[in-house]
């Protein structure tokens, strides 16, 4: 089966999430959207290097009617408030739905009024909605909750990510505060413009795989400041200005943590990795050196994630809901590509 | 809900997932059968601690006809062959299976007839029947699986599982060969006697994950040798004598290697882990130091995946099928039970 696609935003992340899909050859794009660049192919603004036949429209509902696609792939904003709307309209035209925005990855506890409502909606409409990514989506619940497996009892769950934002793109240096002052930083968290988003969706999804009932999640943010100048692509950080962020989420009952995901990002980080933290029976962690590459891996999960959304009942779903994507295979590399070793 | 459960081999593996489903609240033995210790209690011969009324019987066909369970937790054997008829009938009353048969964890390719068999009986029944453990199961399958969601593409899969056997079963033990003399080993894995079952399941769950059609599967068995005597609480293994083995299973396209999976298990040995290392687009490597415990882990895994089996499409299913099982709830310790904190 041909999956006929349509990708709803065309930033950085839409466009990895396209250049992606054109390589497999169970998909195809069918058209795009976006509130810029429009008019533009889209083959020109991801930077394709084969050919594709879409125009970048900014009137969804238009391009919703017309093509009829089975799934969108939609990648404009984290806020499930900002999309709301967005999403409402999809599922209304019929069509699956698979966001990288991250309140949408478990958003049962932290906006259950809207999670509720597309919940309904996506029922009424015979479709499936799936929020999904690197993080929130897999490396710090997915993959936690998915190692729990093995054990007889779980008393405490841990995730850690610790990134060297040097190798990101611009926005997500910017996200993470990279370049501000100590003073700066203060002021953008307490605005809340600094901030990687999806600790507590991330906290809420693995206490309800754990059937835990939490009394509260909490959340800090505190600054890295750096030690040496460092110098990335896009900017200059100095000493003593901020180089990252240290995001730390948690999962209480009573007094007591049961749950804690340390994320960290900052430019020249020195230990980048990604591991996961069981206290149980058996207990144990796993660990990946030099971590897990976000912008590749989020682009991944959500082109994986299309046959498992496919298949899955109608409504709104979370990764720990669905049988595990695993990659799929590429039209011309790997071994299961037509031209594998043929 | 609590489930119905029917124990269906009181070994050691089995009197382990009986101890493990007297912690959870959803679980009720109501019956057990196996070949020994017939007419003996459940509680006796596992060992509980807590009272449990339940007696073992050699009738399975009496026993299905009378409890009629929800579910069956069976563990007598490795073969699929050998387990058929016992599988046959379980589902035929009507019960559910979860099974630590090794063969029957991803029975498509190397027992087709018979998984076309189970299958078929399980739709028109209306159950679900599942093959699972630690390995296989999960470390050596599930596990790699469900890490290249986050891969744009994937080159090649491996899974290393080195186990020290000190602190395992005896029959573990000898089931890897440890104490025999070098040519003991070759006659005892000449006559199919020492092996780790397993391997071609776990290299054939991998490729039809990924959707890789392989040309073929291999399989090698050899001797891991003591440099030094080495005791367990079970046996002693001299200098020259066998401590262990090294299995490798390969999956192949063409002359080409794609899947890895290479197992030992041996007493005395000094780097226990677990590691899954996909190369693709990200690649990485995870690693458990010291590796995950066997015994504890596939009780777990056995218990844990009754949810999802109980919620599961009627057929034979496999791992890579189901939503990922997640450890569920104890009675009385952890975040997830009753008195947790209250």
């Amino acid at each position: 089966m041909v999956y006929r696609v349509l990708q709803y935003g065309c930033g950085p992340i839409g466009c990895s999430v396209v250049r992606l899909a054109m390589t497999k050859p169970d998909i195809e794009i069918v058209a795009a959207v976006d509130l810029v660049n429009v008019g533009r192919t889209l083959a020109e603004v991801a930077e394709l290097t084969s050919p594709l036949e879409v125009s970048i429209s900014d009137d969804p509902v238009g391009i919703l009617r017309e093509h009829r696609p089975d799934i969108v792939l939609h990648a404009t904003g984290s806020s499930l408030k900002d999309i709301f709307r967005q999403i409402e309209s999809i599922v209304e035209h019929g069509a699956n739905v698979i966001s990288t925005s991250e309140e949408l990855s478990y958003p049962f506890r932290e906006n259950p009024e809207l999670a509720a409502r597309i919940d309904a909606l996506a029922r009424k409409n015979g479709v499936t909605v799936l929020g999904t990514g690197v993080n929130p989506g897999f490396l710090m619940d997915s993959w936690p909750l998915f190692m729990t497996a093995v054990c007889q009892e779980v008393r405490h769950v841990e995730a850690v990510r610790v990134q060297d934002a040097s190798q990101r793109r611009l926005p997500f240096q910017k996200k993470i505060g990279a370049g501000t002052s100590p003073e700066e930083f203060d002021r953008l968290v307490k605005d809340g413009h600094l901030r990687h988003v999806g600790l507590p969706e991330s906290v809420a999804m693995i206490a309800a795989g754990l059937r835990w009932e939490l009394d509260g999640i909490s959340e800090e943010i505190e600054p890295v400041i750096a030690e040496n100048e460092i110098s990335t692509d896009f900017l200059k950080v100095m000493p003593g200005q901020v180089a990252g962020l240290t995001q730390i989420g948690r999962g209480m009952i009573k007094e007591e943590e049961v749950i804690r995901l340390v994320f960290k990002a900052y430019v020249g980080a020195d230990d980048p990795h990604d591991a996961v933290v069981i206290e149980g029976t058996p207990g144990f962690k796993a660990i990946i050196k030099g971590g897990v590459h976000g912008d590749l891996a989020t682009a991944a999960m959500a082109v994986n994630a299309i046959p498992r959304v496919m298949d899955s009942r109608p409504g709104l779903v979370t990764m720990k809901d669905l049988p595990p994507p695993a990659a799929i295979p590429s039209k011309t590399r790997g071994p299961g590509s037509e031209s594998f070793f043929r």
